[in-house]
C-alpha cells in the first residue's frame, strides 16, 4: 500500500520515521523549518546502529499548503507548539485523511479530534532514542518501536494497515486496542524519569543507582498507576510486575538522558502540560491525588523561563 | 552574672553570639580552626546593621583541652560534624556545666544527653542571618533572636538566667517551656525553604512569587505541622494562622538565600539528617507520613557528593 504521508514537526522523531517510510517506498513530504535549505539541496542523512542511509531527494516545504492533501498526517510536533497544531494539520486534510500523533503525553488526540472529528485520529507511542545532528542529519541511537491505536475505538483495519506499513519500513510496530492504556503506561516511565532527570541534572543510571531516589521513582510510578487505573482502562495496569519490568529495562539504558533533561540543559521549554499538567488534571477528575507528581510538576515549572 | 563560656563550632553563628557575649563582659573562649591565626593576632571583627565592633583580644585555641572547664558550652557546630560533637564538648565539662546547642534541626540534644546526661542539656533555636567574611570577620546581616529551653524539663531558673545573659548582650532571647515544640516550629520553615532553595537554586522570594511552588511550600508546611502535632507537644501547632504568618514573614526577606542553598552552591555538604532524616524518622515513628518532605530529602541526598 503506497500512501501520501505528511510529516508535521520534523524534529529527530519526525525526520527518522519519515525517512524510513520514504526509503520503504512511501510518498513522504516534510514540513521543514531550519533544515529546509540543507535538506532541499543535499537530502536527508540518517545514522543508525541498524545501518546509515541517505535519501538524496526529499520532498519538503516551509509552507504546509505546498505539501498538498495526503492520506496520512504524522505529527511529531513538540507539544509546546500545540497552539499551532490545528493550523498546521488543516491544509493537509481531505475527506478520509487520518492523523496519527506521535507526540508525548496526554491531550494531543483530543485537540485533533475537536478540530477534525474523533474518527480521523490515531495516537502512537514511540520508544525512540534519536537526536538531530549537523543540518540535514538525524542520529538514530536505539529503539524505535511504536504502539499505535485508534482514538475513538478499539482495533481497526486502518490501525492495522498503518502498523503494517511501519513494520515494512523496519519499525517494530503494533496496533493496540486501548490507546489510553498505552499512553498511561508510557507515562509511568516518562513522569518519573523525564522530570527527575530534568530537575536534578542526573541521568537514569545515576537516579537508579541511588537508593533514596530509586525509591522515589518507584513511589511515583505507583502514583501514576493508581491514577491510570481510574481512567476506565480496558484492563488495569498491575503495579507488579509492571514496575519491576520498567525498572529493569531502564537499567539497561546506560547513562541515558531523557529528552526533557536535554531540553532543560539546553534551556529549551519543557513539555510539561502533556506529561504533567494534563495527567494531573485527569487524575484529579477521577479523585486520584498524585502528590509526588504534583510536586515534581511545580518544581519543573519553577525552572521554566517566564 | 559572669560566666565562663566555651564556643564550639566557631562559624558565623558561634563567632557572632560569642563576640556579643564577650563584649557584654562574659569570659568567652572559642575553639578555632581556620581563623585561628588571624583571630589570635588581630582579634575578631563583627559588622552589623546594629553597629560594627571589634574585639582586640579574643581567647581561642585549636585544642579543646586548652580552653579549660567552663560554666556553659555553646554549640554552633554544623550537624554534619556531629560525629565529633562529644569529643569536642567532653573536655569542657565540670560537674555543673550546662551545654546549650544552637545547632539546626533534631537529634542534637539527644546526642549530648546520651553522653552527659539529659539534665545538662539545653537547646536553642537561632533566627540569625550571618556569614563569615574575610578571615577574622563575621558579618551579621539581620535578625539574631534566640528561643531556648531545657531538654528534659519545662521552664527553669537556669534557662531564664541564660536567656537574660543573651538579652544583656543585646540578643533578643526568650526561654520556652516546650523546646521540642520550638524545634518543630522552626522546621516548619526550614524544611520547605532550605531544601527547595538548595534543590532548585531559587531564593525564597522567587519560590513564593511562583504560584505552583508557593502552593508546594504551604503543602509541605502542612505535612510538617501534622507530624509535629503527633510528637506529644504541650500544645498543638495550629496550621492557621501559623503558616500565613510564616509566609508573610518570609515575604519580607527580600531574595534571601537560606544557608543550605549557599552550602549547595558552594558544593559543601548539607545538614540533611538534622533537618530531614531525623524529622522523617520521628514522624514515621508516630505514624505520620510526610510524602513531599521524603521526596525532597531523597532529591537533596542525590545531589550530595558520595
Amino acid at each position: 500500500m503506497k500512501m501520501k504521508i505528511a510529516v508535521i514537526g520534523a524534529g529527530a522523531l519526525g525526520l527518522y520515521y519519515g525517512a524510513l517510510l520514504q526509503r520503504a517506498g512511501q510518498d513522504v513530504r516534510f514540513l521543514l523549518r531550519r533544515d529546509y535549505q540543507n535538506i532541499s539541496r543535499q537530502g536527508l542523512k540518517v545514522t543508525s546502529p541498524k545501518g546509515d542511509f541517505h535519501l538524496a531527494q526529499v520532498k519538503g516545504s516551509r509552507e504546509v499548503a505546498e505539501l498538498g492533501e495526503v492520506d496520512l498526517v504524522l505529527v511529531g510536533l513538540k507539544t509546546i507548539a500545540n497552539d499551532r497544531l490545528i493550523e498546521l494539520v488543516a491544509p493537509l486534510m481531505k475527506e478520509d485523511t487520518a492523523v496519527l500523533t506521535l507526540q508525548n503525553g496526554l491531550g494531543n488526540e483530543e485537540r485533533l479530534a475537536d478540530a477534525f472529528g474523533a474518527s480521523r485520529v490515531l495516537g502512537g507511542i514511540a520508544f525512540l532514542c534519536s537526536n538531530r545532528g549537523e543540518p540535514g542529519t538525524v542520529h538514530h541511537l536505539g529503539e524505535g518501536r511504536i504502539r499505535l491505536g485508534e482514538f475513538s475505538q478499539g482495533l481497526s483495519e486502518r490501525a492495522d494497515a498503518i502498523a503494517a506499513m511501519f513494520r515494512e519500513a523496519g519499525v517494530p510496530c503494533e496496533a493496540v486496542a486501548d490507546l489510553r492504556r498505552a499512553r498511561w503506561e508510557k507515562l509511568v516511565w516518562n513522569i518519573p524519569f523525564n522530570g527527575l532527570c530534568a530537575l536534578t541534572g542526573k541521568d537514569v543510571t545515576e537516579l537508579l543507582g541511588h537508593g533514596p531516589s530509586r525509591a522515589e521513582i518507584i513511589a511515583i510510578m505507583q502514583e501514576v498507576i493508581a491514577a491510570a487505573n481510574r481512567q476506565d482502562l480496558s484492563l488495569p495496569i498491575k503495579p507488579e510486575p509492571f514496575i519491576s519490568k520498567m525498572i529493569s529495562a531502564t537499567e539497561t539504558m546506560h547513562h541515558y538522558r531523557p529528552s526533557m533533561m536535554i531540553d532543560r540543559l539546553e534551556e529549551r521549554p519543557l513539555e510539561l502540560e502533556a506529561i504533567y499538567g494534563i495527567p494531573l488534571q485527569r487524575a484529579a477528575e477521577k479523585g486520584a491525588e498524585m502528590v509526588r507528581v504534583g510536586m515534581l510538576y511545580a518544581l519543573l515549572n519553577l525552572g521554566e523561563k517566564p
